[in-house]
């Protein structure tokens, strides 16, 4: 039933084989990394402006022009930087690897608990903001909100258990409508503006309107922190290329480059170019957070044509592929620190397809909660944003900062002088978050990072003593060899009464040891007689000891009974109980049989030297035992 | 944590011995008995007048005395009859036992069903019954009717499974307290009634109010059945002295029927006493459902004082001890069909405290189930009630009746008569009351019973079959002792890596079998590779077969093994699997190791021929671990 199901939702298991997908050029790496920092101008915008509008009104755009300029610069002072990690790492330098590498485990934990974080987040941003897009365009789906992320987040967990690889080319498709269609509203709409053919927009909220209620107030520098702190998530996943570079054709990392240098121009054309465009047009975000700017900068530019609803739904597929984004991410993320011990193994097992299920799961898992928690709003979502990409950006290139200094190597100090700069500026960006975010939701994130990272180095800490307890010494290969060195092994058959099932047991015991004995607990007297009686029948050597338990407990006797000196228990002694256990036709029938026999196997896994072996009795079907006369 | 809270609320477990408490004589045995028929003068007498008064109005006291007489008259035939059942069943004859053999014993499986339905019925109506009584007397109580009840039934149950037999004497002090409180209201409301001092009783529902709305109506058969119907419950609880017999001091058997005589005395004098009363008084069933007539007639007689807490307080007491009485049946009545087959075996089995728990826990979740579903609303419950005693006393009176015809000897024509006449017009009074509760509700109870007396009686069949399949035949022993019959014992150690865990198996294995091979699952090569590699070390004779799982499943491959003719399985093997296992120190420990164990350990069970051993290696603690040298 439950294998029936999840056969049809994620298809049948591939082999290992199946594993080794075709590795992109630019042309097709581009629009599957760059899915996530481009489509975060479908937010990152707009959140400059709910800051700046309510206090400087018209002003904001100018505003939002410098902000955005510096959010740029520092693009461009990533993308600098990140071009050296990619030239280091040609295997995948990811913060997590950079860090742990340069700057030593901790470090590199941190930075990886910061990624783990700002992925949950990228899920959780984006498909709210794809669908705030949808429902700005349409309406009528606006009180269906939640519900239609919780789909699209159900449907990412599903088509990534499935394993996407194959059909990764089609996802490029939204990517370049998005650029296409970003590009051609970008230069339509100043064309337009230049013409003096701006269409009256009934009904969008304009800026003047609020400046008509509010009167220019004081531009300080809080506020223009404020609304950059809210910008920069527009920069998160330009770290995506540095974790991606073994997927790229060779040479790899010079393809990596160049895929890197092309994202960050489309950043910067269609970040700045919106920003353009919202100034020229001063459309307010909408107080009410029905429409988004984006959304309503699109209907200024098209009208309610066919252009616009193209535009729309390029910009939803985009936003759902920056979702997607981070389903590899995560996953791959979380199979590295698996192996490296820091979280349960189990993240770096592949699933039936391939794909690391547990890490699909459990993203899908935390970000769909969020989105509960959140009600789905962007808005209440971005401020624990971002603050764990520019903390890993940061202990990246400050991880990359150290390690020219301490290889050198050509141009080193330049090299340094680069990524040391690019640590300070992310650095100072992660502390203007951290300030300006803080009560609106980032401490959770500055509180949750701490906590974690301990306990992923209680993991590593389990897992070590782990390997020291089971690693095999010299003198242990010597002992498994010794002849006289074996177990001397007793076996315990508990029996309840003498049946085939326990005779079965006792039969199976006499052929790994020449110490048996049978072990019945008794409540009464009349039973312990009825037990001794029957047990003569079966005229065997074995002894038969029998124990009352005035409390009726059946375990606590046997222990004490191993324990006594009756028993006489050496050292070096392996005692191995075997516990009878019936195998049913059908599932209620097992109520009706004694479950004792796994309390008592648990109790006695407790201790050492025990050895519990099961010995199934495949029952058969009633109707066939009352009808055969082999059983008569 | 679950142990200490368990033994907080239970208590200490006690030995076997403690069971044989004290047995009683008729002054003790009659107010425990007593309390289900006597109590039930809190509704039954309300019950009929909710079904005269609206229809025939005043007339409506004369009616019920006369249905009153007949439930009476009930009462006696009854008497007659069980005292004969009591004579016959000196060591207890309660309906399944007396059905069972008489009448076979799907007859004694169907009186049985019906008590322990009655029995479910008796608990949910008694303390909605007794919470009626309280929330009438004490109106603010009445928003929290329910939450009363269900608390009253946790109450019940703890102090059923602590055990209560040693505080049994304090449980007749509610009885004695109500049957003089009845008695004295009776005989003060006559006289006061004869000396014209009624009270003017503000507030209590009067049966002339009523008349002045509707005249006099017709006075059908039909209403008068309706009305007996909803007598009748006044008469569950008798047969409880017959199932008792054994807990009476010598001669058991005659003071169980003096018991009997007095029980069916004391419900004519209370019952017929406070028919008279509210006839004298003319006191109607409140239509809100605010306040009882029974407490309303003492209300009207005491007068808001003393003696009308004092008798409330009995009331409500009362019916709480006749809830207990089903709690001492309920799981008698189990564990006698439990040791025959028919339920669950575990019902037989005495918990730590000498109850039969399971029973226990079973009565209240099911009782505490009606209350919530009928939101504790003694009308609501009343139809599914009755039914099913009297099915069963129908059963048990028809069971004498041919037991008289078969085992004949002195007067059995007369007694053959009297318990023939007694099933006779029980019998009647099911259909009467299944007729007349039908569509209330009682149709429930018409349709369970048949389904449960089909899954008893599968249930049976099951216990049958396993007794077959496991009963011993002598070539069973004369081949359990043969010298060449052993099992070949083969031995697989399936093993991921070679660790201290893997090696601690491998030498279990060769002490218990010549036959041991080394399993590994690889799921690439270069993993295939290093195990080989590191198997060497161990410089063993014991193979390792290392197989390729391209679906990277663990289970599949060693099954496939063992059926393959490199494995060679031949008839009469046993094949011991050994699976090592870590018992860690902490839950959350638990989580970081692969638990793929249990489920390849539930998959081999189904497998004939095929025994599991645990072996547990006790991992110890991770700090001990990281800074012992002996680790190092």
């Amino acid at each position: 039933m439950f294998n029936s199901i999840k056969r049809l939702l994620i298809g049948r298991p591939l082999k290992n084989e199946a594993i080794h997908g075709e590795k992109f050029k630019v042309l097709w790496g581009l629009p599957i990394l760059a899915s996530d920092p481009i489509s975060s101008v479908g937010y990152a915008g707009e959140e400059i402006l709910l800051v700046l509008v309510p206090a400087i009104g018209a002003l904001s755009f100018l505003y939002m022009a410098y902000i955005s300029i510096a959010i740029i610069g520092l693009l461009f002072i990533l993308t600098f930087s990140y071009s050296q990690t990619i030239a280091a790492y040609p295997s995948g330098g990811g913060a997590y690897i950079v860090a742990g590498d340069n700057l030593g485990h901790t470090a590199g934990v941190t930075a990886g608990t910061a990624l783990v974080i700002d992925y949950i987040l990228t899920v959780s941003v984006s498909i709210a903001s794809g669908v705030a897009q949808l429902t700005s365009a349409f309406s009528a789906l606006a009180p269906y909100h939640v519900l239609i992320c919780l789909l699209i987040l159900a449907i990412l967990m599903i088509g990534n258990l499935r394993g996407l690889k194959d059909s990764s080319r089609i996802f490029s498709i939204p990517t370049y409508a998005f650029i296409v269609g970003s590009l051609a509203m970008i230069v339509i709409g100043i064309i337009n503006f230049k013409l003096g053919k701006v269409v009256p927009h009934v009904g969008i909220p304009h800026v003047d309107a609020v400046r008509n209620l509010k009167e220019t107030g004081a531009v300080s520098i809080f506020l223009i922190l404020k609304a950059f702190s809210s910008g920069c998530t527009a920069l998160t996943g330009v770290e995506a290329v540095s974790n991606a570079i073994p997927n790229f054709q060779t040479p790899a990392s010079k393809n990596a480059r160049k895929t890197l240098l092309l994202l960050s121009l489309f950043v910067f054309l269609i970040f700045g170019g919106i920003t353009v465009l919202g100034f020229l047009y001063k459309v307010a975000p909408d107080s009410t957070g029905s429409t988004t700017v984006l959304n309503n900068i699109a209907l200024i530019v098209f009208g309610r044509g066919i252009m616009f609803y193209f535009y729309t739904a390029s910009s939803i597929l985009i936003l759902v592929l920056a979702a997607n984004t981070a389903y590899s991410d995560f996953p791959l993320l979380m199979s590295i620190m698996g192996k490296d011990g820091y979280v349960p193994r189990q993240f770096s097992m592949r699933g039936d397809r391939l794909s690391f299920s547990n890490g699909i799961i459990i993203l899908s898992l935390i970000a769909g909660l969020l989105i509960i928690i959140f009600r789905g709003e962007v808005t209440l979502l971005l401020p624990l944003y971002a603050i764990g990409a520019f903390a890993s950006f940061t202990l990246s290139q400050f991880g990359m900062f150290m390690r020219w200094r301490k290889i050198k190597g050509k141009y080193w100090k330049m090299k340094a002088v680069i990524n040391g700069f690019g640590a300070l500026t992310t650095g100072i960006v992660v502390l203007i978050i951290g300030l300006e975010k803080f009560k609106r939701g980032a401490w959770i994130v500055i509180v949750v990072i701490p906590i974690l990272v301990a306990m992923f180095m209680r993991v590593k800490k389990h897992y070590n003593a782990l390997a020291k307890q089971l690693s095999i010494k010299p003198e242990d290969v010597a002992n498994f060899n010794k002849e006289d060195n074996y177990y001397r092994n007793r076996v315990i058959v508990p029996l309840q009464s003498i049946n085939k099932s326990s005779v079965r047991a006792l039969r199976f015991a006499k052929t790994i040891s020449e110490n048996v004995i049978a072990f019945n607990v008794s409540t009464n007297e009349e039973d312990a007689e009825k037990v001794n009686e029957k047990y003569k029948i079966l005229q065997t050597e074995i002894p038969l000891i029998v124990k009352y338990s005035p409390f009726r407990k059946v375990l606590t006797p046997l222990l004490k009974f191993i324990e006594s000196a009756e028993y006489d228990y050496q050292k070096g002694d392996m005692i191995t109980v075997i516990l009878p256990q019936f195998a049913v036709k059908n599932w209620w029938q097992n109520m009706l049989h004694n479950n004792t026999s796994y309390f008592i196997r648990k109790e006695l896994l407790k201790h050492k030297h025990i050895v519990v072996a099961i010995m199934p009795l495949q029952l058969k079907d009633d109707n066939f035992v009352l009808k055969s006369s082999k059983y008569k």
